[in-house]
C-alpha cells in the first residue's frame, strides 16, 4: 500500500515528537527523539531523519512524504527560523525550515508549539468550526494561540500570541525573559510548583507536601492530594485559577472568543484548575462578555496535539501552493 | 453635478456627527446634530434625516445616498444594534440598522466608534498597508480597534477590542463598568483629570492646577500647564502614558502589532502623552518586540475619523455585496 503523508514535528526542551499524518489526520507512525542530546542542530535534523526512516523501513507500507510541519517554542511562521529559544540547547536563530528543506527535500513550514495545538484542536479536536478561541498550553511554561477569523494570529513580526508574558502580578515572580510577575510564573507546571512553596512558607496547615521537595514534586502530585483533601493542594489550584482567569478577561476584552481551551499536564488537573479559573474569568469580565465563554480542557489531551497541528499547517501549506 | 455617496455617522455621547463621503474619501458635507437633545431614537433618526436634507438642498450638486455606515458606541457590527451603551441617552438594545434602513430606504452597516476610527485610519490615514495595528481613542473613555490580517477584529460576538476595560491596577480607581482599576479610569480625557487631583493630593508642589476645580479642567490644560513647566501636569502625563505602555505591553503579547495609533483629545498632548507611553512600552515588552513597535498619533487627528471610517465600512459592504 502506498500513502500521502506529511511529518508532524514537535520540538520540546527534552524531547521531540514526530508522526507520519495523513490528510484526514490518521497518524501511521509515531514516534520521539531526544532533542537536547543533539546540541547540533544539523546533527538533530540528522538524527530525526535516520529514526524516521529505520520505523519507515520496519513498515510494510510505502509512504511519499509530502512535506514536514514543524511546531517549536520561538519557531517563527513568517521567516522560518526558531529565535533565540530560552528552553532549547541550540542558541540564536536557527534557520529550521531551510536546513530541514534541505536535508528532507520537500517543503517545510514552521510555527511556535503552541499555536500547532491550536491548529490541532481546530482540524481534530473540539474547535471544528470556531472562528475565534484561544488555547492555552500548560506546560514548564505557559504557550497561547489565538485564533481569530478562523486563522492564527501571527502578528506583524510571526511572534503573537505571548500570553505567558502577561503581567499577572505587578512586581511579581522573576521570569526566565528577564521581567517579573508573568503570568507563566504562576500558572504552568512549575509555577504551581512556585505555589504550593509560598503557601507552605505563608500557611501553617498540615500538608503532605511538606515532606516533599521542590524539585520531585509534579503537577500529578498535586492533582492527587487535592482529590484526597490536602488543603496546600486545593488553595493551590484555587490561586493558579484566579490569576490565569483574571489575565484571561483581559485577553477576551481583546478578541473576543468563544471558547478557551487549556491543553498540557496541568490541564489534565480538570476540574480543580478549571472551576477557579471560570469563576475568576466571570469575575473579571466586563458585563457584555459575562456567561458566554467557556474553559474547557483539550480534546485532544492524552494525545500529540502539537503533532497533529504541525501536520495541519503544511498540509494547508501545499493545498494553498497547489502541490496536491 | 450628480454624485454617488454614503452617510458617515459617528454617534458620541453629546454629538452625533456626520458627513457625505464619495469612495475615495472626499467629504462633501459635514454638520453635527446633537444626540443628547434626542431621548428617544426615533425622534433622533427624523432630526438626522431632516438636518441632512436641508443641507442637500442647498447645494448645487444631486447627491446619491448609497447607504449608510455608523460608528457607534457599543454598535455590534454582527447584530446592527447598540446594546446596552452606558453613555448615550437610549437605553437598552436599540436596533439601530434597521430602524436607519427603514427610514432612508438604503443598507447601513454598524461598528462602535472606536472600530470605526480604525478604519479611517486605514483607508485615509497613515496604517494605509498595514496588516496589524491597534487603534487606541482617548475620548472621556478610552475606545480601541483592533485589526489582524488587515481585518477590524470583531471576535464572536461583536464586541472584541475593549482594551478600555482591561485591568491597568489591581484594586484600582471604581469604573462605570462596575469593575476597579480599568485602563480607561487611568487613560482618558477623565482619568488624566483624576490623576492631577490624585497627584494634587499626594504631591506638595505648587500649581496651577490648585485654583481649578474637577468640572473645569480639560486635557488641554494640562498640556499648556505641561508646556509651561507645571510639575503637576508633567507628571500626570509620565503617570498616564505609564499606566498605557504597561497595559499596550500585555496587548502587544496578544496581537503584535506593527503600529499604535492614539486618537483623540488627549492624543493632541503629542510626545507628553506618546514619550512616556513609549519609554513604558518598552519596559515591559518581552525580549523578542523591543524595538519593533511604533506608538503615533493618528494621522487624522484634527478630521472626523470615525465619518471616514463608518463610511469606508459602508462602502466596503456595497462592494462585497456587489451593489456598485
Amino acid at each position: 500500500m502506498h500513502r500521502e503523508v506529511v511529518l508532524g514535528v514537535d520540538i520540546g526542551g527534552t524531547f521531540t515528537k514526530y508522526g507520519l499524518v495523513d490528510q484526514s489526520g490518521r497518524i501511521y507512525l509515531e514516534d520521539e527523539i531526544s532533542t537536547r542530546d543533539h546540541k547540533i542542530i544539523e546533527d538533530f535534523i540528522m538524527a530525526l531523519h535516520r529514526h524516521l526512516d529505520v520505523h519507515i523501513d520496519r513498515k510494510k507500507e510505502r509512504f511519499t512524504i509530502k512535506g514536514i510541519g514543524i511546531g517549536a517554542p520561538n519557531g517563527n511562521y513568517y521567516t522560518g527560523c526558531i529565535e533565540y529559544p530560552p528552553n532549547l540547547v541550540w542558541k540564536g536563530r536557527i534557520e529550521l525550515v531551510k536546513l530541514i528543506e534541505k536535508a528532507f527535500g520537500v517543503p517545510a513550514v514552521l510555527t511556535n508549539d503552541a499555536n500547532a495545538a491550536a491548529l490541532g484542536e481546530m482540524l481534530f479536536g473540539a474547535a471544528r468550526g470556531l472562528n475565534h478561541f484561544i488555547m492555552i498550553t500548560l506546560g514548564t511554561g505557559l504557550g497561547s494561540g489565538l485564533i481569530v477569523n478562523g486563522e492564527i494570529v501571527y502578528g506583524n513580526d510571526g511572534f503573537a500570541g505571548e500570553l505567558g508574558h502577561v503581567m499577572a502580578v505587578q512586581n511579581g515572580r522573576q521570569c526566565g525573559c528577564g521581567k517579573r510577575g508573568c503570568l507563566e510564573t504562576y500558572v504552568s507546571a512549575s509555577g504551581i510548583k512556585r505555589t504550593v512553596f509560598e503557601l507552605l512558607a505563608e500557611e501553617t496547615a498540615d500538608s503532605e507536601f511538606r515532606k516533599i521537595t521542590f524539585s520531585r514534586l509534579s503537577p500529578k502530585m498535586i492533582t492527587t492530594l487535592a482529590e484526597k483533601g490536602d488543603p496546600i493542594a486545593i488553595k493551590a489550584f484555587e490561586k493558579t485559577g484566579y490569576l490565569l482567569g483574571r489575565c484571561l478577561a483581559d485577553s477576551v476584552a481583546h478578541i473576543s472568543p468563544a471558547r478557551i481551551f487549556l491543553f498540557g499536564g496541568l490541564a489534565k488537573a480538570g476540574n480543580w484548575i478549571i472551576n477557579p479559573t471560570k469563576r475568576s474569568l466571570e469575575e473579571h469580565l466586563l458585563p457584555i462578555y459575562r456567561n458566554k465563554i467557556e474553559i474547557v480542557p483539550s480534546a485532544l489531551l492524552n494525545r500529540n496535539i502539537a503533532v497533529l497541528g504541525a501536520a495541519a499547517l503544511i498540509w494547508k501549506r501545499l493545498e494553498q501552493q497547489g502541490e496536491l
